[in-house]
């Protein structure tokens, strides 16, 4: 249903690769060693895989030097799952700590690899220092605030483009979610409180393959609903609803991003109409998503469908995004950014229109760009609002 | 079998006491406003729950002033989400921003109500700062770095003492995560893929109401395993293997987090003799959690009776810790923290030991301290090692 379930991990060629990139955009940056703090970070460089980041007590630091391998930095509770990655170099202190949660250890190790020289750190958009603020002051006070860069525009760079390897996770979990929504008719029905509607969701995309469900979020409402981000209520669903939901799935430390929306029994014009638009917008977004044209490209291709159709602006911001280890990562499909498209990033894209009042519909698919164009990672929502109709 | 589903949410009136309290102890600690960025100090006192901040894209504060209620400055896609807290003063812009992502309007709010004097926000142990470091750079030159204070001892107290509403919730996913564990006969068995029995564990657990299981770790072995926050491997359950799950699973933003060992089909004398050191360890901590007891009389509690027994140390770093909105929070049940035991406190105990090289066994379970001592929140294991048999 959802393929072959693909390997776990990444051989360790993968690793090299991307230590190779980033040392090859160090070196340019002149950066002398790379400072990492948060999970996706950690663990693009090490291959470390835990939920134990749920926990934010402990900090936890990887250190790339301009040469040779990364060093983890890390609490001695990680020290067993990190000795199986492909790290030959790993530190450990007894954390929590009462005066010193590893800042010691981290100044040395960056001492040992950058000697007096640059330290990048991520400090751009999107980014989160994932360590005390006073540790950081203390670690930035020992080595001199002035050597601490911004690291973020070179990691961006880096991650948006995926390898092939990370692209088959991508694109088995949005097979596992794609076969989860198409099971909507089984999943879903009028007078069931939103709350078990999202409940059977997870659970039958746990039973296709799914590692985790960490974000699930949507409405329902006659028209439209009132935003993106909720959690469900337990209100029951109505005939003439439109329901929606748009899931985050995992596998494998990779997500999928998107979301189907579905009438209740019936739908009204206005919901018909705007699905019709998404639909068409997604389209154009598809036929957009070529190499060497920009994230303001792609926005403007689908803004272009809404407006001419006569649809309102659905206001979340931007109309997709990119996709990876992270539910959202860059680019955004703005009217501003500028990013330029190349084989390998994946997207998501995500029109908006507002329906009735201050209701709106959202519609999500995601993609990879190749050399000739844009391929589909999930499977295409039906052409017309899918119907849910009692059995 | 959970019992009564406790009512989504709080009424007004909890977050008027959590506000009240903040703000007398701002009074005390000379602050004339608290900065907030991350997922639980906004929704402490705000409400404001949502899986959104999954993305690391947009940044969300929060301003709490001296007197009058918190001020949301917010992404606008949050803004109808938020308008349905008990917040008044909501105030948004369109994010992601391509110069300015809410830095100005935070600014300018923190101008007003903190006028030249002092802004505390979280800076030490377990917080972090969830905005760009750029961004928080630029906040910090326009108001003046030195008005920035540590305020995570003031957040740390009040957040320690939970409310009869937070228990109510706590308990009520304590014992969907019980009710899960118990069934543990029909869920897990010899031959079965350990990523399968992750994956019975997760359904079940959300068929008795959880609403996620976003932690989910463990491990199998003979006479133990290697660490406690591993992902599952595919490896088959083995006859004589302890299985070990441990979990933080969710209702309404509040967390559960214990474990459960299991021996399949036969358990050797290590891992049953392990297990009862681990079981009366609890026991001691359940006798020593009273009013007034230090996090170190609690460590040394468990500690005395693994040592008595000739236990060897499992050095996972404490002996449990406190659990509420987050999976861990203060305090650490360890020798350094002399955090004095309240009414209120909800705490994790959970001693490890070694068994066998360098494989370790975990025990963990969830209480509550109230006048006369621990209030289980968890039902107990099984004082024997709970043995799975095929039927």
């Amino acid at each position: 249903m959802s393929g072959e379930t693909p390997e776990r991990g990444f051989p360790e060629r993968e690793f090299e690769n991307r230590l190779e990139r980033a040392q090859f955009a160090m070196a340019e940056a002149g950066f002398n060693a790379l400072l990492l703090t948060s999970e996706p970070e950690v663990r693009y460089f090490s291959g470390f895989l835990t939920q134990f980041w749920q926990s934010p007590t402990r900090p936890w630091f990887l250190v790339v030097p301009a040469q040779g391998k990364p060093i983890a930095v890390i609490p001695e509770i990680g020290a067993a799952l990190m000795r199986k990655t492909w790290l030959d170099d790993i530190r450990t202190w007894a954390s929590p700590h009462p005066t010193d949660d590893g800042v010691t250890l981290l100044r040395e190790a960056l001492r040992e690899v950058a000697g007096e020289g640059v330290i990048g750190t991520p400090m751009g958009r999107e980014s989160h220092l994932r360590m005390p603020l006073k540790d950081f002051k203390r670690l930035t006070d020992a080595l001199g605030r002035e050597r601490f860069r911004d690291a973020s525009p070179m990691i961006r760079k880096l991650r948006m483009v995926k390898s092939e390897a990370e692209i088959t996770k991508i694109t088995h979990i949005c097979a596992i979610a794609s076969s989860t929504f198409e099971a909507g008719a089984e999943l879903f029905r009028e007078g069931q409180p939103l709350s078990d509607a999202f409940r059977a969701f997870k659970t039958k995309c746990l039973e296709f393959g799914a590692d985790d469900v960490p974000y699930l979020v949507g409405g329902a409402g006659l028209g439209g609903y009132d935003d993106v981000i909720s959690p469900p209520s337990d209100a029951p669903l109505a005939r003439g609803d439109v329901l929606m939901l748009d899931t985050g799935a995992v596998f494998d430390g990779y997500f999928c991003d998107f979301d189907r929306n579905y009438a209740i029994g019936e739908a009204d014009d206005a919901a018909k109409r705007a699905h019709d638009i998404l639909f068409l917008a997604v389209e154009a977004g598809i036929a957009a998503a070529r190499p060497g044209a920009t994230c303001s490209d792609l926005y403007n291709a689908m803004r272009g469908v809404i407006a001419e159709a006569g649809g309102a602006d659905g206001d979340v911001g931007r109309l997709g995004h990119g996709l990876g280890m992270q539910l959202t990562e860059w680019p955004s499909l703005t009217d501003f950014d500028e990013t330029v498209l190349e084989p390998g990033m994946v997207l998501t894209l995500e029109p908006a229109t507002r329906t009735v009042g201050s209701r709106i519909m959202v519609h999500e698919e995601n993609i990879v760009v190749r050399d000739d164009g844009a391929e589909l990672l999930t499977r295409r929502t039906p052409r017309e609002l899918p119907m849910l109709t009692a059995p």
